[in-house]
């Protein structure tokens, strides 16, 4: 469904093609404690104030009351609404005095070798993270395995380090498909491209780095404002990591610009076979072409009827020819051999 | 018409080419009030002191006298004025003190899967927002219809807020296209361009995207001008706002970005379609010819008048020649698939 | 003639091949009056502190003496002097406290629909200005008209608003060159570029974009310069203006661009459209040898002459062989329309 | 062995393939002392508080243990450790408050022509230098032999030098790479590429070109970082030495551009060689073709058996026949001169 | 000879292949006074601190006993000394308190028009000015010629106007090579370049070109370093010189660009040239063979040996074939035409 042209800002109109029953779960933790809390349709009380960090998991975006009564708890722009709801966006961050709105994109692979990216939302203030996706996922269960599991930073940190952990899962992931497509394209044997379906699986490859590449592009954008110093909702601590995790984006970069280098020289390479090979039948052919056809005139000539021809009745006059023509042959390889055109 | 050479500046030369009837309207809105006065041929009286918001809608840039008395009334440059009969401009923002002066081009479909450009004019003043466009258009309606309906935000604010909601209808409009043009993208079949008149449907949307590419360039510097810290004439509540406009430019950029690959891949898929395609035939074409060539050779020796030539006597002369005629033909089909070229 | 390699720096040495005889003239005048005097071979008698301001026009750019004789009146760098009889340089402005110098090019179209392009000078104090051409010209009549007729601005302006109203000349040229290209590539019949003359005309005007878009680049750079805020001899009223002709030049840059954008995508199309020919073609060809080859191989068969050949002899022998050619021809008809090559 | 999606940051999993034994060597050292020790499995007790210059040497990445022991000796952020076991990274320098952690690349030739690159960790502190390496390695060498010989700079100085000469040392192999690889390139005949595997071989010089202008570039990033001013832990007579280093790595971007360009201009001199190699062979069959063709059908019309063909009988049907196919022969080579395609 | 990989910095190894004996010259001049002394193997004892202004030219730069009494008497860095007996280099200048060290490339065109780069140093102190080359030149004759002949400025100024003339020098000899360069491309016959060795000409300008365009490159940043305004060893009239000079590099940079373009369009033009010939001569085999293989194939037909073909007998039988035979070439003619194949 599209949205009308010239809707006044900040209507709130979903967008998107999923409409799953709204799942969501609650953690509130410190060092010592943890909480979990889950509920469906509606969220549970919340509250700014509670002196806990909170980490709130929402899928099911497309119920506007949700996304409505988090934007009152949050005292949300409501453009920042609109934006939650549509999902075709580019990565950002914004900086609302005290909340950082933040879309971003996961990528993950299905089974037949396909991936597919999805939006999602997340919210940072002080002691909140609030995460916003469009469908229902697994995509956090390492976080929240962390979460579970650490007796350590995680647990201790605010909500600057959860959104750190959720970044860095994510580049962990374009990591791994950036490895992934590395994997096949060594497969590759530029020779054999036309045979079975490699030709368009490379295609395919190409078109995956090509968004690939715009996602890590954005995502530098993004964790440079992150680093900035006048960004005052990460400690600096925090910095350090966010700087790690750039460290990786830009080596993510380095190596889709390195694995479409590879793609190219392979498409390339399987170009100049494919003319070279061209190139070799066209000579067979020319080759027999330009003995044959004079041969067969030869041939043509004492084809021809004429009462007066003394050569038919010349008793030598048979082998005589097909002396010429061996002597035809033999001149024209020859002539092909000095020009080196064999 | 074109302007002299070397004519003096300021000079007021209308060198479109639509000569429409003047036609306008000028609503006066606050949150509580709107009246709405239509005029032909004259402006109505126009006071720049009046309590009240105006929107000044006229249809008619060719109109000089019009030009000249909106001219007066915001004491505005001759440059500007100068600059507001040509329709064949770049979009831009000039600054003079307490008067915005924007030069923007809105994209219209027409029926026929066609879009057209069209220039208008933008003076943004404290409490006054004045369009001046060079023909009928009905492409401002939706504003229209939010300030007859709203009781909400367009009503209260300034000019900055309606020079914002104006801009944003011309993104709307942009990524309208965008996305039409995208899904005639997804149709294009590029193994098929060849049939009908699909290649040249591909070359008008190409040009149509470089077209909005150039369009949201501009767009982009236009908004950064007016998003910078000593626009004063916008204030800083709007900036939130066109902040957004940008980012849609923002995204506008990167679909056009992402359709021009597309069809770049699509095109270049075709031209290697066709190379392939044409190979096959040349193959085809090599193995008939380099087959049937000797044995058309063979046939001709025989065919000779010679009156000495003891195979033509020879009882199995005929079978021996077909026989051999049939070795030669699985000699070279072998010979082809020992060096795969079939 | 070729400058010496390694001759001392300022050395005056013209290297053009314009040697008209020196002809110039000098306008004396201020809101109220205007004096215009003529001469030849040798400059009126020049003083800087007149109270007037003065326009001095001078054809002849060869006669060294000319150009000593103003060096020593505004007082100019030997370098100044050494750059002003040289016709192949860049564009340029240079600040000379209390004296701008310019290089600027001008370009004319000639009859036959060539442009040539020519290098001035011109030296901008505060009441004077000063233009040094190479070759007898009427480039600059426009000017002479406004100065004669017009009650108005450049009567009652500086230097600075005489050298806006030649940039603003220069750019009414290049935009009225542009616009002519403009013209020409819309006549061009992308599928017709091989008859007549068409194609060569195409490269040429490729020729003429490359030239203007770097003569547009250095205008712009130019403008910069001027448009600075340390650059005091330029008032912030004609800044204005040349903000105004900077526009201009943009606007020229983009027209540039999308026609170089249209010249390349008609070459493109032309390209693949020869392509397409020569395939339909070679289709042909491949579809009459494929054919042909192996029936008049059938027909050489029953050319031989040999003794025992049964099917000679066979009544039905000449219907069934006829039948068998038609049966191939339908046969390897059906194969082409299978494999879709027609 | 890849690491887990998703692990928590700092976790240290070697993903590398190296599992040699560990063995190192600790040097301390100042202008008129040098002692060395070598060890195995364990780090010998390090104290950073030492008086001397210590340069520790380290081949073993992979086992945790020693890197966990260095960390803690230095104090290292937990995500210097993670870094330092992951052998696929971007070279890079980080500043730990009086610890530098620099991730560098050296290449070395193998055997057959063949080249690897090799990653490697330095921490530079005060006085001290660590070097972590995955493998077995005589890299080093040189730096040795000047430590023990030298009675020179590179005792007297601290680690900033030390890791000035490693780098050094690394730019030197880079270059000595690119002098080989331009020796390969002039050996390249543009001609004979298609003769044995050149053509393969022109692929992996390229191949190798390309990554070695992004070691450069991230070598050329790293020494910009360490020239700035706030690097404090590098003292200005050093950077004198580093800035040598930087102009030969800018040096050596130069020649890897050239040669790249070199590559490229051999590859389409190869193109076109072979291009006009297939021309050349397609005219002379052209030539045969268009020559043989005619002749061979005049004989196929006089090969016909009507038993009413005039010609036939007479007497001079023959010769006469004879004479036009000689006619026909010149009057077409006569075109072919004519129309310049021979 | 090269140099070992890992020696220590400054180790002074000449790595180029002249090794004329040493020569040399040392001018001490100031406005009123000018003395030339020759000397060869030993430099003749040099005072830093005499009165007037010294200009010392050695050629000889593989003599280390040379390049390190020069080291001593002006102080330099061993980085210095190391970078001067090193050939191969990029242009810099390096600013050592009170020495500026300068690293330049010459060209000079050989007779066969051929040219060749040479490397030289030059030292720019207070008084002095210090060129240390490599082979014996005659390339600075210019500059000793003005010295001696002229009254002027070269006499009066110091080092840095000595610099600048050298420098200015360099970039007349590229302006000179350019221009020839540009007479060359003149002269190219695009339709002719298969003719003689043209196209081999074409290929070596354009890597004359590429290389002159780096060292324009190169000498711009060069100029913009001495420029600046810390460079107060240049003085302020000097940088108006030099700033001279910029513009003429920039100037050969944008004919060097310009003679870019021309080349590529000239080669450009050649390969569509040649495809256009190639596309005509397969037309004309197509239109050969497409008309005669249908007819030979009818011959054929006629040439079989069955004894009932009532045809043969038949007494219109030849006349209605040769009939038959014009029908079907009219046809394909029309066909063709209709097509618009010729």
């Amino acid at each position: 469904m599209r949205k009308e042209i010239g809707a006044s800002p900040g209507s709130l109109v979903y967008t998107g093609d999923y409409e799953h029953d709204v799942f969501g779960k609650l953690f509130t933790y410190d060092a010592d404690h943890l909480s979990e809390t889950e509920f469906t349709e509606k969220l549970p009380p919340l509250s700014r104030e509670s002196g806990h960090n909170s980490w709130l998991l929402v899928q099911g975006v497309h119920d506007l009351d949700i996304v409505k009564s988090i934007g009152q708890t949050f005292g949300l722009h409501r453009l920042v609404l609109e934006d939650m709801v549509n999902p075709v966006q580019r990565m950002k961050v914004e900086d609302y005095e005290g909340v950082l709105f933040l879309v971003l994109k996961m990528v993950e692979w299905r089974d037949e070798g396909e991936w597919e990216s999805r939006q999602f939302n997340m919210l940072m203030a002080d002691k909140w993270t609030v995460l916003v996706t469009e469908s229902e996922t697994d995509f956090f269960e390492p976080i929240v395995k962390r979460l579970k599991k650490d007796g350590g930073v995680i647990r201790k940190s605010g909500a600057d380090y959860m959104g750190y952990a959720i970044i860095d899962l994510l580049v962990d992931h374009y990591m791994h498909i950036v490895n992934d497509v590395g994997d096949r394209v060594e497969d590759i044997d530029a020779e054999r491209l036309d045979e079975g379906n490699t030709l368009a699986d490379l295609k395919s490859l190409q078109h995956y780095l090509t968004h690939l590449k715009r996602y890590v592009r954005q995502l530098k954008e993004l964790l440079q404002t992150l680093l900035k110093d006048d960004m005052i909702l990460v400690h600096a601590e925090t910095k350090i990591y966010l700087r790690d995790v750039y460290d990786h984006a830009l080596q993510c970069a380095d190596q889709v610009e390195s694995l479409q280098d590879s793609l190219n020289s392979a498409l390339n390479h399987y170009h100049s076979h494919m003319g070279l090979k061209l190139n070799e039948i066209m000579k067979f052919l020319t080759m027999m072409g330009s003995i044959f056809i004079p041969l067969t005139f030869v041939a043509g000539i004492y084809g021809m009827n004429f009462q007066h021809m003394p050569e038919l009745a010349w008793k030598w006059g048979y082998p005589a020819v097909v002396g010429a023509m061996v002597l035809i042959t033999v001149g024209l390889v020859i002539y092909f051999k000095i020009r080196k055109w064999f």
